[in-house]
């Protein structure tokens, strides 16, 4: 058997709190969304204005950076084509988002346990938001 | 056009902070969504220990009550066999849940203006939670 | 080689107008939509506060009329627990309405050559609406 | 609680009169759609002769301008391999269009209240529809 760190509700809350706080300083009204290190959503907020298309985007960049441990920004790259995983966004069901906004959450022992995803802005404003919220896990 | 009245993220904080409380006061570790007018997704918490199954069926309880203007207790029961809307969950691509958990939220002039749903427990649980939490509303 | 017959737009506008007023008049604001010979969306319109669940409700109403030649009143009976037609709604993804307010639309040789789908009230309350809609045609 | 603007029926049926009225004077048989501020479907016709694949795209053309404030033949720019949005054509299960021929619909605010689309012919084709179609808004 094994144990396995993983995001619990007010940890995704502090997250959510820190992304929210700097997409309102850089009046970027945002999808926030926080999932565990199952890939599921814990917690997801959409501020008022922000996108509805990227309701799903968010919790979907947050599911990619931690079923790939990876930032969805650097996706974007590895799966432009001719790159070694372009088709990548073919699987999970239309879950895999390629471009910034993604970023997985680390635990004590420095492995993954969660991810969190934004989405509303550009792809550097959402990478901006992101960036703050995964600080404050 | 026409104006409409909508839940505010900050509406759908206080519906969900409710139904977290109840969901505690009972001991049933729950799922609590709210969606606006549009039936999108305003927020979304999962408690630690909620069923992972359930994150799914709570923002699909709070889509129901919105997109029929009904509680989903009572849409249980008129899409029984035999009843006028049995296989109406068929319809809207998986997103129709006919059982306890779901409640519209009302505006001002009486409208629905979004829906709140709640997964976790049994049905009875459920349905205790959703109504706390709607009426923080 | 076969010449069959279909609705065109101007028919569709006119049962969806016949529809709409009937609506107007019992106060049930609908959903009224009409597919063509090959069961794919003419026209459709959502009255203002009409049901946002019934819009996929009335297209595939219409949908189902059409694909069986049948009224979806009458598939309600015959797809019962128990009856012949039992589990027919796990077809078609998801298109197969089994509850009434569907009718399908006949052409002057007698052929199935449309269906009409109306959702936003009552089971009672639709069929009203769908049968004014389809004596317009 | 907060007021939004949204689109009546009443509106969705004048802005694709304006469409179709166009798509007739260029020769180029449409599908015309308009959502409302959430997404959702107020109207949609199939003019005679126009392309049943493109029922789908009107729809999801009209949903994408109103999911991201934008114009879909904007969006088709910025989707490309390389640029910030490559990859959104994966989200929201297949109903972002990223070419031409979706606008959204502005309120008397300013905001974004619905969106249309047009699906029919070329890409320039759908664009000279679906300007005219917004005009009349």
């Amino acid at each position: 058997m094994r144990q396995v760190e993983t995001v619990a509700l007010d940890d995704a809350r502090r997250v959510i709190a820190a992304g929210e706080q700097k997409a309102r300083e850089i009046g970027s009204p945002s999808n926030v969304a926080v999932v565990d290190a199952g890939g599921n959503l814990v917690a997801h907020i959409r501020m008022d204005d922000a996108w509805m298309g990227s309701i799903d985007i968010s919790i979907n960049k947050a599911f990619t950076a931690r079923a790939f441990d990876t930032s969805t920004g650097d996706l974007a790259t590895s799966s432009q084509p001719g790159e070694q995983f372009y088709g990548i966004s073919d699987s999970n069901h239309g879950r895999v988002m390629i471009f910034a906004g993604g970023l997985p959450l680390h635990g004590n022992n420095g492995n993954v346990v969660g991810g969190v995803g934004v989405s509303g802005g550009s792809g550097e404003q959402d990478q901006i938001v992101v960036e703050a919220a995964k600080a404050a896990f």
